[in-house]
């Protein structure tokens, strides 16, 4: 695939997602094709960036035909590697491991939750949207066993610095921190943070500074 | 202030609330004064891109001194907006709401909790860490009774892009969006976006193309 031979820019990788999400949309209205004008119009986004960004892919369009919707979505998909299932492990069974849980978007873009894990012996064996809620004891035998390749931390800093240590010797390679604070890893293990209030203070910081 | 005669590029904006919490781990942890060395070997980024980007500020630090750590944290702040308060409304009780309600840390940064609004009338006049949940329909007169500055929508993408309208009419400038969606509104109010499946996606994405 061409995708292997260059290097694609971060910039790029962060708009796929979202082109993911439109041409899903589009489907979903029943749209069979699209110019780089109709999406550009619709995603607020030129349409020059629109065929430059496609283009790291072999571009999927035709001159005068536009793109064909299902076709780039299917090929976007195998690009963001959601063609295939992923095991994941949701750590922590508070408010914000619930939502993940119970927010089913994610199981049927491959994304499966096979455990949750807290420390409070109270809510041990209880369930959440049918998956178990295990203790911490188990974690590394479960990883292995159920072949999980990504772990939701949805724990205060402090745990979340070492539970990702315990998680990554088990082996896994990729960790979706929510807790706020940086993991220090070993290089081979991917961390995606999701730093809400990092992202609060981007807000606050547009308000002070509008107009 | 320097700051606002020049334009800052958002790369650097996205990376000042990292700043922000390093300092405030420094501050936590006794530190007074720091050089742009260490505090680079801290974040993994480059002393001169720290000199760099705290230079677009007018620059806090001293040759052979290094930073004033608690003078630095401040003036962040400042620039960040969160040297005062924001108040706030959450739209949606369910887990997301529910998390983001019961993270003390948003409040300690100046982002108060008013109300919590929700379509689920079983709910009405529950509290959440004290804060009442409150109906749909009394939420125009709240948000101006209560100079309510941001919206976090913590609902479904239909309720959202709705809701959204009716908040902006209200004169709210600033919504904290993490429904699955963009959200069409006039160009003075300023959306950020949290989207978690498109998080995950990039997660998945590095899975795919490692090695």
């Amino acid at each position: 695939m061409v995708m292997e031979e260059k290097k694609i820019s971060s910039a790029v990788i962060r708009r796929l997602p979202r082109y993911y999400r439109y041409l899903g949309e589009l489907i979903e209205s029943g749209v069979q094709r699209i110019s780089s004008k109709e999406l550009s119009a619709r995603m607020k986004v030129t349409a020059s960036q629109i065929r430059q960004d496609l283009n790291n892919f072999g571009g999927f369009g035709q001159q005068g035909y536009g793109y064909n919707v299902q076709y780039l979505y299917e090929e976007i998909g195998k690009i963001l590697g959601i063609d295939r299932n992923h095991n994941m492990v949701i750590i922590g069974a508070g408010n914000l491991g619930k939502a993940i849980v119970n927010y089913s978007d994610f199981e049927k873009r491959g994304f499966v939750i096979k455990g949750i894990f807290d420390n409070n012996p109270k809510i041990k064996g209880t369930k959440i949207r049918g998956i178990e809620v295990r203790m911490m004891n188990e974690l590394t035998d479960f990883i292995k066993d159920n072949e999980i390749e990504i772990v939701a931390l949805t724990i205060p800093k402090e745990a979340a610095r070492q539970i990702a240590k315990v998680v990554a010797d088990a082996g896994v390679k990729a960790i979706w921190n929510f807790a706020h604070t940086d993991l220090n890893l070993p290089d081979d293990v991917i961390v995606e943070n999701v730093h809400l209030s990092e992202s609060l203070m981007r807000l606050s910081y547009t308000i002070a500074n509008r107009k």
